[in-house]
């Protein structure tokens, strides 16, 4: 049962006994902070056994004695798999069992011994709470070690896939107007530059995007430095192409070295009061900087979650190329399903083909989640090869993906039925419904923010004492993640209000353990409802195109109300997407987006 | 135009200049930092002229030079009416206008010069954020400025209500039951003793009242000192009967005077880890004590706001004599309506004598807001001499009143049809209704808070672009304050979740400036539901028992399960209300509960 791991750790302690140090903290993420990072940085991953396509989580500790990988709830079962053998134990991060890593570190560790991290992956906010409790206890803390290129020679590098300009007919900004606003916020933050180390802040701020440097989504690794007297990005050469030069020589967007940062933020003069996010930067750009840090965050979350009327007309486009490629998958399926040789990684793999048809889809916004009955209640699931059911029989088919398009972002979740669904099924699909119509039907007041509204589309499972424990909406980026903040709909305190021009997912779902799971998902876009006496009040627009499945409604228990939304939608989808599909599919459309009755 | 105000103002001024004072601030409260201050406090009030019944909010400065008045927007426009000719001008304390009071004070003092207040009247965190500021800016700050007895010789004494005990058999649990309940509380706060100060905390541990303290509250001017050792009360020897001093002795409670409460916290040894809550604590208290103060929260709130199973059957009896008393009240406005004289001040009147007819009601739990028409849209309105309205012609009558009975407090408010209600007032009615409803009749998972349902009492109102800017439910009392915390329903964060045995409003409403205000307010007990796969479910039972006005309803936009609701509620009202009245009112209250029909 040994596995290379065993391996890489008995080095990992060699190289710690060598240099004194007697715990090491390994990060699951890069200096970016990114949820899915690049390869280079995975060291955690390939060091523990323990991975995950759709993010992951997890931190590890090395001491002489223990070697332990902790990470949360969603993956304890994957965790206790994958890690089996390898010479790691999993920790606990939340629920019941949870242990504090650093609690546990610092009893573990004797006074004047030493924890070293390898400061470029742990962010100043994480450093420092490790640093103060550490300090308390004698405990030395050492920031930059960093053995993974000598206890894995083949380790991957980093990222070199070329850079491509997002077309600014598309975006509907210039980069001048964007960097102009960064440096208003800037200045509110009573700093006179910023440095940025989110990706997502960095591709939102140039205009510029590429494909595989993060799994499912197209932003590039990268720090960017802008101040009104420069501007800096430093990138990788390789990864420059010509047009991309252009363009940052457009926006006189200077181009140096990645790992050049380091030593530019080590010569920022004492005035320089620049402007750094403690939970994005690394620790290490901190220990380099000899100017004045300001900690704040740079007021581009919610700037980017705004869209202009450019990049809501192309996300529109966007849905369409998405409508398209799902109307073409699930027909496949309908037509295949009988066989009983359909296979969720199976599905999986055709549904990722269907999108990337189309040119402007770089890529999917995440792993799809293709979950057949019993898999469908597993909410974060993803088929494995080890995991993946084959569909037969009857039941309930959960579909939840999403593209990457130039032309925007996309996510979108479809239950559908195989066979003959059950009163059961169709009565639980119908209360899921019902709480997303709520909740897409919704008007309120300017300044309302996703947790007065996530009860809406709660109200009909909880009446019958059925929930779901995940949030209700998640923002959406426009090409770049899938998930981005700083507005959401669910039922802690959200503090960001819902504004014209955010794009946010409705997915209200229901999970039964073992028999299966309903998720139904729209993008909806917050939109003017109107001005009366009492205010300005905002409603949503849906903005995502495929039907929902007319056999899984139990019309019994729906109002005329609801009854009306679906048949709009439907009638809406099919206006949209019919031009552009063969008869064929058309008349496989119009059957689908039939009005319901009772 | 000269008012008394200016003699008292001169005065003050020159003990200011005898005591080397530059500037006061005057508290508008008492040493318990209550709502509704006993007269010996309303210091504000005599010197600024500026007062109000249901609760008051101001503070005085006075400089050599200045004399101003702050208060919150509910009062802007009485304090402007009131304040004029005194000398004194209003200050804004919130709104686009809001001048921070401690900010201006530091503004207007110079260095080194004195600013005082009377320490026994302001929280030990206001003084707290003064003395910062003040220090701050080399101002000097004295605590123990008592001016009041000096210059207004016919200032009022202290309150000498007689007390009397709280039935046990009303109440449900003994006073060493609650006492050992507190002190588990104050051991999970790593202290060994508590000095309560709140009066509603005070009363709700000793099962002690009195009537007349406070207005519309039974609470009585006190301290409460208790650990594992000792109890004491401070309370004047003249308030407490034969009945409760052996109650007292009964739970071995010391009872030593009111004052001298001073010299027995200075007395404490340093080993005492005592706790205070700094938001109802004096700053002289504090100042006085030798001990080690602890700074949090008794939990008292926490423990008053779940109401054990005698005191809801309790509630449940009050509920039937308020609803007795309502229902000869409105036949009477019925009757008496057609005439044109009744006025809204003697309808307060009335309504008063009504319900204090029961000798088990021991006050109102608040001055009545009887607004008819433009009136009843002046959401803190309260009738007065100057303002009160002759009810003539159609419109609507609003009415929010309530009970203290020893059985347990009413909060109550109905809006009625005069003449004949137009189409709007029907609809707009029905739309308040049919919020009020979806929050009676949500199920919720344990765990849910206000925030996280308010949304369903306001949701047909959004709809149309109608809303109302105040919280949909508060906590309730049981014979003790009307409102009290911690829970509570609104669109702001809750930290508290609703519980069974809580007590809360179910109160939306809708107001139109300068035409009608409606507000439908029923008091609601959290309840389990049930127990399934996916958790435990709570639900409301509503309390209150007294119709709503059926002429106001607008069936067309209701559901079945809406129409089923108030029909359900009305027959509940008319099954328990019935027995207690005669064949007149029974005939009334039958015609007033009628199925309610399309």
């Amino acid at each position: 049962m040994k596995k290379i791991q065993a391996d890489y750790l008995a080095a990992l302690r060699k190289l710690m006994a060598e240099q004194g140090i007697h715990t090491v903290i390994i990060s699951g993420t890069d200096p970016h902070q990114s949820e899915n990072p690049p390869a280079h940085w995975r060291d955690r991953e390939w060091l523990t056994g323990f991975w995950s396509t759709n993010g992951t989580n997890g931190t590890a500790v090395v001491t002489p004695d223990e070697a332990l990988c902790w990470t949360d709830s969603r993956y304890f079962l994957q965790a206790t798999e994958q890690l089996e053998g390898t010479g790691f134990k999993m920790m606990e991060e939340d629920g019941p069992n949870a242990v504090n890593l650093i609690d546990w570190v610092t009893e573990h560790t004797p006074a004047d011994q030493t924890v070293a991290i390898d400061g470029t992956t742990f962010s100043i906010s994480q450093a420092q709470r490790m640093q103060q409790e550490f300090t308390d206890n004698q405990i030395k803390f050492v920031t930059d070690f960093t053995p993974f290129d000598t206890i894995n020679p083949s380790r991957p590098t980093t990222p070199k896939n070329k850079l491509f300009v997002h077309d600014e007919a598309i975006v509907g900004e210039s980069v001048d107007s964007k960097i102009a606003r960064i440096l208003e916020e800037v200045k509110g933050e009573l700093a006179n530059a910023v440095l940025l180390s989110s990706l997502d802040d960095i591709a939102w701020a140039t205009n510029v995007r590429t494909a595989g440097d993060i799994l499912f989504s197209p932003v590039f690794v990268s720090y960017l430095y802008l101040s009104p007297e420069e501007r800096v990005l430093f990138v990788d050469a390789d990864k420059v192409s010509e047009e991309v030069k252009k363009h940052l020589e457009k926006y006189n967007i200077v181009q140096k070295p990645y790992e050049s940062v380091f030593d530019f933020v080590s010569r920022l003069p004492k005035e320089t009061r620049l402007l750094i996010d403690p939970e994005k930067t690394s620790r290490t750009l901190y220990d380099r900087m000899d100017c004045t840090p300001v900690f704040g965050g740079s007021g581009i979350a919610k700037l980017k979650s705004i869209k202009n009327e450019q990049m809501l007309a192309s996300l529109d486009k966007a849905m369409e190329k998405d409508g398209v490629a799902l109307t073409r998958f699930f027909m496949m399926v309908e037509k295949e399903a009988p066989s009983g040789k359909l296979t969720e990684l199976g599905l999986a793999q055709a549904l990722r083909a269907e999108r990337l048809k189309d040119p402007d889809c770089v890529d999917e916004s995440f792993s799809s989640i293709i979950g057949w009955n019993g898999n469908g209640a597993i909410v974060h699931y993803e088929p494995t090869e080890e995991s993946s059911m084959t569909i037969e029989g009857n039941g309930l088919l959960l579909v939840d993906s999403g593209g990457q398009y130039k032309l925007g972002t996309t996510d979108i979740t479809r239950t559908i039925a195989i066979g003959t669904p059950t009163d059961e099924m169709k009565h639980d699909f119908t209360l899921v419904m019902k709480g997303h119509i709520a909740l897409a039907n919704a008007i309120f007041p300017e300044g309302t923010t996703g947790h007065q509204l996530d009860v809406l589309a709660r109200q009909f499972l909880w009446a019958e004492g059925k929930a779901y424990f995940h949030g209700t909406g998640h923002g959406v980026g426009f090409f770049i993640n899938c998930h981005e903040g700083p507005q959401s709909i669910r039922l802690n305190y959200v503090p960001t209000p819902l504004q014209p021009g955010m794009i946010t997912s409705d997915e209200p779902g229901l999970y039964l353990e073992g028999r299966y799971g309903i998720r139904c998902e729209n993008l909806i876009e917050t939109v003017p409802a109107m001005q009366t006496e009492f205010g300005r009040f905002l409603r949503f627009r849906v903005a995502t195109l495929f039907p929902f499945d007319l056999r899984l409604f139990e019309p019994a228990i729906m109002t005329d109300e609801e009854i009306k939304w679906l048949n709009d939608y439907h009638a809406l989808v099919r206006s949209r997407l019919t031009p552009l599909l063969n008869a064929d599919e058309a008349a496989w459309l119009a059957e689908k987006t039939q009005p319901l009755t009772r």
